[in-house]
């Protein structure tokens, strides 16, 4: 048998940063667990930041993850809103990096592609395919089914990209 | 006499982050150090966001400043490049504020205004002025001079803002 491996998905947010870890064998996953960091909205952007950071710190001890995943974000808002969500991301790419655990990263229809089988597909949507394919998965809110999706999408292609980096 | 205070200043950019340190004593201002961070071209962002999140523990490490302030970034340019340097500022601003150090962020042009004199300034001007203000300072490179500005301005501003701090 194959050692399981370890998935955490992260869907990066200031206010709200959905995370979810499941486990693979092969093909086979199976949900392990899954939640939402809400750093406090007062304080500095620094502070707020750090809350994150040791919010997603936690997680990570707590969980023990192998492999982390983060959607690659589409920006169709104005530059504003994309450096706001920028040093957000920035702080959830680093805090696992930091640590030197591998962080793969996944656009956002190759995400949906994976679990719903299109690269168009709603929140409702993907909640309901993650619960098909995690059946044991307790989902709370949006953040975390969508986090659920990022690590199911890397589960499935975490193979080729690491092949292809053993190549490179 | 007022105990000296520390202060490093910091221009985010993922592929040169420019940081200057002065020492502030009531009006007087005093070069220490300065120079630039520049994580590899190569690796994936996640790595490449580590590599910069060391660097600057390198230098706080060596500098060991009191106080840290930032440029708040002016984004003129496509929502794909705030998304950019928005990753990178997120790490700029979340590594100082892990090792509990006040950050403090300034306006582009506040910081022009409190080095040049307006809120209008080209590189070349800030360079000028900063070598003007710091006359022992050797300034490597236009990220290090705006650094410095950064840790000017702060230096100007510091006891507006913490007397603000201490009223809220």
């Amino acid at each position: 048998m194959t050692k399981p491996v370890r998935i955490i998905g992260i869907d990066p947010g200031l206010r709200r940063c959905g995370w979810g870890v499941i486990e693979a064998v092969d093909n086979r996953l199976r949900f392990v667990a899954g939640g939402t960091v809400k750093p406090p909205l007062e304080g500095s952007l620094a502070e707020r930041l750090a809350a994150l950071s040791e919010g997603i710190t936690g997680v990570l001890d707590d969980q023990a993850p192998d492999e982390v995943a983060v959607e690659e974000t589409f920006v169709n808002a104005g530059p504003r809103s994309a450096l706001i969500l920028g040093q957000a991301r920035g702080v959830v790419l680093v805090t696992p990096a930091l640590r030197g655990l591998p962080v793969s990263e996944y656009a956002a229809n190759l995400v949906k592609k994976s679990v719903v089988g299109t690269g168009h597909a709603d929140k409702n949507q993907i909640q309901l395919m993650v619960k098909t394919l995690l059946p044991t998965a307790t989902i709370k809110g949006a953040d975390a089914a969508d986090a659920l999706a990022i690590a199911i999408c890397h589960a499935h292609h975490r193979g080729a990209a690491m092949r292809a980096k053993a190549l490179a």
